[in-house]
C-alpha cells in the first residue's frame, strides 16, 4: 500500500486544533507539523499545542518555509485567518512548494467575489506547480450554499432561495463575541457596524455567488443588514455577561437579487443564550420552484465540529482534483470519509505517496 | 456560440413525457427526437406522444437504431424501465453510437450492486467509444442517498444512519399500484411478495451501496422487509378503490449492517391517501455522528417533477464527466441549472457542439 498523505496543518487555535486531533484518529493521514503565527507557540510541542495530553515529538512552527522543509507535506490544512488578503500569502508559499491546500478562510471559499484578480492568480499559480486549491467549512462552504446548491438538483425551476441559520454564540470566545457586537449597547452597535469593528457572518457574498454560479444566475447586487439582537433577559456566558438592553447578537442578512428581483435570502442571527430568550437554534432552507423544497433542521448543524470534519473530509477531494483553484461546488459529491484516506485517492493522483 | 446539446428521449411514458416537455423549455438543449418500445406509438408525433396540445413535427421512433441515424443526438435520457437487465441493451446501442447516457432505470442509479461485470461492461463500453453514463432519479439517486452522502460531509464520525421517505401512491397508475401490492388483502400481498410480483421500491441496495462506498464502509449484508400498509378507512382514487381492511400500501425497508451492527436503515412506506390514515407524507434523514444531524421536510419533495428535474439537470455533468460509467456521487455537486444549458459545459467537454 503507498505512504499515508503528509498533512501539516496552519493553525493551531481552536480549529485548526481540532483538525489537528481528527487528523491523528485517521489511518492514511499523518500529521507530519504544524505552523502557528503566535511568536509564543514556536518550538511548543504540537499535541500540546492541539490540546492533546501528550506530546507527539513535533515541534510548532512559526516560519512557514521551515514548516514546510522540515516536515515535506502533500497537503495542508488553513485555519489562521478569514480574508483572501489575510491568507494568500500562505497559500502561494504552499502552492510554490507543491502542497495541495484546504483553507477555511470563510473568503476562500469563493475568493473571485472579493477579488477575481487574486482568485485568477491563485488558480494559475496552482496549476502551474500542478496542485489543488479549496476553500470550505461549514458556513459559507456547506450549509448556506453547498447544501442549498444539491437541493436544487430536483428542481425544474427555482424562483426564490430563503434560508436561514440560527446559532449559539455562547460557547465562543471574545474575539467572535467582539466581532458579532455582543455586549454593546444598542447605538454604540450600530456605530460599531458603520466603522466596520462589528462585522457579524464573513461568507454571505461567498454563498450567494457559489449558488448563482451553479444555478446559472446572474446576481445584480448583493444588500446586506446587521441589526442587533437585544437582550431582554440577563445572559452569562464563560467570557460576557450581558444585561436586558445590551446587544446578545446580530442579526445579519444577505438578500441577493436579479433583474431588481429578491432571489436568494439568506438569514444568519448569532447570539449568546438564544434559549433564554425562546429562540430555537437550526437550520432552514426553503426552495420556491418545481418543485418546491423545504428541509429544516434543529439544532444546527454544529459548526465547529462540522467545520473540522469537511476540512479532514475534502483532503482526497482535493488530491483528486485537477490542478488549479476549486470551490466545493465543483468537486464531486462530498462524504464523510471513514475509512483509509488513502483508499479515496485516486491511484493516478499527482503526488499520493509511492507504493 | 456553439450549437445547441440535441437530446433524444426513451420513454413517452410519464417520466419520458416530462424530461421532453421540460429540456423543450431550455435554452440551449434541442429535443430531437423520440423513441417509444410501444408499438402503437410509432410514427405519432412526439409533441403528441409527451402530452403537449401542438405537434412538433418529429416522429415517435419504435427502432432505436432508426431514431439515432435520424437524430444524431449528443446525449439520451433513457426513461423506459427499472432494471439493468431490460436497461442495457439500449444503453449499449446508445454508448455504440458515441452517446451520453443518461438514465432513470432504477437500478443504473449503482449498477455494480446488481451485476459487477455488467457494470464494468457498461464502463469499459462507454471507455470505449468516449462518453459518459450515469443513472439518476430522485429515488435512487437522490433523496435517500446523494442528500444524505452530502451531509455526512460534515461529519467526522458516523455510527448510523436512518431515512424516512413517506410518499402517496394516490397520483399513480395502475402499473404502481400493483407492484405495491395495492388492493389486495393481507394474506395476498404476503403471498405476492414471495412470489416477487409486489415489489415494493426498486433502490434500496442502489442507495446503500452508493452510500456505503462513499463513506468507505464494507457492507455484510442487507435485509429488506416488506409489510402491508392496511386500510382503516375507505379510500379512492382515479384508478382504484380501497375498503378497510385491504391494502393501501407497502412499508418497505432496509437494514444494511456493517460487522454485523445495523448502519443504515431506509425507510419507504408507500400507499394511497396516506392523509386519510392521518399518515404525513415527507422527508427524514437522521444521521448518528459526530455531530449528529437531522434534517427533515414535509411533504416529501415531489417524486415525479423531482426525477423529471435530476434527468434534465445531470445532462451538462454528464458531458462533462471523464469516459466511463457514473453515479451521482462521483460527478459534481448537482444542481438546478437555469440558464443556457450550453453555459454549463465545458468547452473542452468531447462532443459538445462546434461554434
Amino acid at each position: 500500500m503507498r505512504k499515508p498523505i503528509r498533512l501539516l496543518i496552519l493553525g493551531t487555535g481552536h480549529m485548526g486544533s481540532g483538525i489537528g486531533r481528527l487528523a491523528l484518529q485517521k489511518s492514511g493521514l499523518d500529521l507530519v507539523g504544524g505552523f502557528a503565527r503566535r511568536p509564543d507557540r514556536d518550538g511548543m510541542d504540537l499535541g500540546t499545542a492541539i490540546g492533546l495530553d501528550n506530546e507527539i515529538g513535533l515541534p510548532v512552527h512559526t516560519d512557514l518555509n521551515a514548516a514546510i522543509a522540515a516536515t515535506c507535506p502533500h497537503v495542508a490544512v488553513q485555519a489562521t485567518c478569514s480574508s483572501l488578503a489575510d491568507a494568500k500569502e500562505e497559500i502561494a508559499a504552499l502552492i510554490r512548494n507543491g502542497i495541495h491546500v484546504v483553507s477555511i478562510a470563510e473568503e476562500m471559499a469563493f475568493p473571485a467575489c472579493v477579488s477575481e484578480e487574486e482568485a485568477d492568480e491563485i488558480d494559475r499559480l496552482a496549476i502551474e506547480n500542478n496542485v489543488s486549491v479549496l476553500g470550505t467549512g461549514i458556513n459559507p462552504g456547506f450549509v448556506l450554499d453547498t447544501l442549498i446548491i444539491t437541493l436544487t438538483a430536483v428542481c425544474a425551476e427555482v424562483t426564490a432561495i430563503t434560508a436561514t441559520r440560527v446559532n449559539d454564540l455562547s460557547p465562543y470566545g471574545k474575539t467572535v463575541l467582539m466581532s458579532q457586537g455582543v455586549g454593546l449597547m444598542p447605538d454604540a452597535f450600530r456605530q460599531a457596524v458603520q466603522d466596520g469593528t462589528v462585522v457579524g457572518h464573513v461568507g454571505f457574498p461567498q454563498s450567494i455567488h457559489m449558488i448563482a454560479r451553479a444555478l446559472g444566475w446572474q446576481i445584480d447586487r448583493i444588500e446586506e443588514t446587521r441589526e442587533p439582537v437585544i437582550a431582554s433577559v440577563r445572559c452569562e456566558t464563560d467570557v460576557i455577561a450581558i444585561d436586558p438592553g445590551q446587544v446578545a447578537g446580530c442579526r445579519h442578512t444577505a438578500v441577493a437579487y436579479k433583474n431588481d428581483v429578491p432571489v436568494i435570502t439568506l438569514i444568519h442571527p448569532q447570539q449568546v443564550c438564544p434559549e433564554l430568550e425562546g429562540v430555537g437554534t437550526g437550520d432552514s432552507i426553503e426552495i420556491t420552484g418545481v418543485p418546491d423544497i423545504c428541509l429544516t433542521g434543529s439544532p444546527e448543524i454544529a459548526g465547529g465540529e462540522g467545520t473540522v470534519a469537511i476540512a479532514v473530509n475534502s483532503i482526497p477531494s482535493v488530491l483528486n482534483a485537477r490542478p488549479g483553484l476549486h470551490t466545493m461546488a465543483d468537486l464531486p459529491v462530498p462524504s464523510a470519509k471513514l475509512a483509509d484516506m488513502r483508499t479515496f485517492v485516486r491511484t493516478s493522483a499527482r503526488e499520493a505517496g509511492d507504493e
